[in-house]
């Protein structure tokens, strides 16, 4: 039987290779040397789980065990040196699916973990999943002087939120499936990803007024 | 007798209120939909307060009363839907009004907490009244690519800041009128602010040095 | 005999100093007036420090000893004022080499701290110190909307991370003899920093793929 403590460590360690190649990928067509990549890598990998550790008064994840740590520059290091070898074509389709698989693992370990302390239940650990998720993105995307995913066009808190919002009622509902919560969520998360970047999905008309 | 903790509830619930509805205004202009604007609403609304809980070193406000969570999104999307029913012509001006008592009343909360916790006396509770107050705006600003208000010409942070020291004078001199020294500090920030925005009182010659 | 307490209190007093006169130089050709100065170089100084404090999850230093805000206010009213007496040719020059003191002894600072603690030995105290030398000048530069050093063409970030580096070996090999490692750890950085500046030493070529 697959435990949910075995999923939460497989998920961390994917999302974090993900998030640090997602780095890589969003500093494409910038100057930028290894040591800043592996910088932005970091705070991409770490950054979102180091909010929520900080909001939670927890140790943070990465000072308890920095395995974390390697696994972000390891694969960071790894993006940069083979990334010459991708095909151009498909950088920014790859780059979506990296980060889409990232937040959505994200989303669902922070859900899990703020659950489990009892924050501000039942919206806090909803906040602190989408923090997770989508904090160490946006800290990056400021660094890099960049529109942050938050204002993009495309749907991408709200499938996060929607997500963790999955997750977050089995927990309150039925906590003898939360590894089924957990996997449902994730695959909610993937499933509005891809709708939002290949058949454009989007916002309703009526969340979409443009503010003048 | 109304007391001071009545006027802490009050407070935080209008200033929460206000800041929700200055996100819905600080985005006019932008493309953004329903669920960016609840998120920034959100920053704005309980920013501020959050990096001042974390600097105490004391539970998060919203995880303990999740209901400034609900306030700020609740206000945010009737600020959305009824946006359009606004006269176009006042939206700066109201912008600048709501804002204007919201950083009056987070700013005197904010000293309020700190005093109460002997963070750095006497000069940790203004620093922290400032942050409660212009934290929320200012992460904001940053996630919308937009200038501080921290930068601009107008005054804002002076008034802020005279607002909480005055406070925290009442509250190292004379502790028994402290609801009096609040609603005096509060008083002073609208004062200070309604002379920037309509008589463009500004720092003064000695303090514009510009650096070339 | 020069006690390590001695030294930590010393670079922590020249550090703030040298830091908050950095904010000062890093406003130079903008419309700000002394009381946004005094906000930007407040940051500057003790914003790293606060972040490395938030993650130890120890009291923030500047609210156990208020006299670091008063030093940098005071160091900063004081490169404010005397502004305009500076020799314009030389002041980025200037600029660079007080940023390149505080950096070194911010760093050598945070990772002694974070060392003492115990936090994520051996990686946790070079990324702290990192954090601690880097991290206030990086929030002032997102509040200036200046592009980061971080993301600079000259080295930055590599010297701080040697730095703190030889210093944490030190911390874990030869303990006895800390404040040695803590000197030279502070020259290695000064040194770095000259030859990047003067000398325009780079990152080596197989650092620096372009990613496009």
């Amino acid at each position: 039987m697959i435990s949910m403590a075995f999923l939460f460590d497989l998920f961390s360690v994917l999302g974090t290779v993900a998030f640090a190649l997602s780095a890589v990928l969003a500093a494409r067509g910038r100057q930028v040397d290894l040591f800043t990549i592996l910088v932005l890598a970091t705070v991409t990998a770490v950054g979102g789980g180091t909010i929520r550790d900080t909001l939670l008064d927890v140790p943070i994840f990465w000072a308890e065990d920095t395995s974390y740590l390697w696994i972000a520059g390891v694969s960071a290091m790894l993006g940069f040196f083979f990334y010459t070898l991708l095909d151009r074509r498909y950088l920014n389709m790859l780059y979506q699916a990296v980060d889409s698989v990232a937040i959505a693992l994200f989303g669902v370990l922070g859900t899990t973990k703020a659950w489990e302390l009892g924050f501000g239940l039942p919206l806090g650990p909803v906040i602190l999943g989408v923090i997770t998720a989508t904090g160490g993105g946006v800290v990056r995307d400021v660094l890099l002087q960049r529109p942050s995913m938050l204002l993009g066009k495309e749907l991408y808190i709200v499938p996060v939120a929607l997500g963790c919002t999955l997750h977050a009622g089995f927990l309150a509902l039925a906590p003898q499936h939360a590894e089924l919560g957990a996997l449902l969520a994730i695959a909610l998360v993937l499933v509005l990803r891809y709708g939002t970047l290949r058949r454009h999905w989007s916002v309703p008309q009526w969340g979409q007024l443009k503010l003048k």
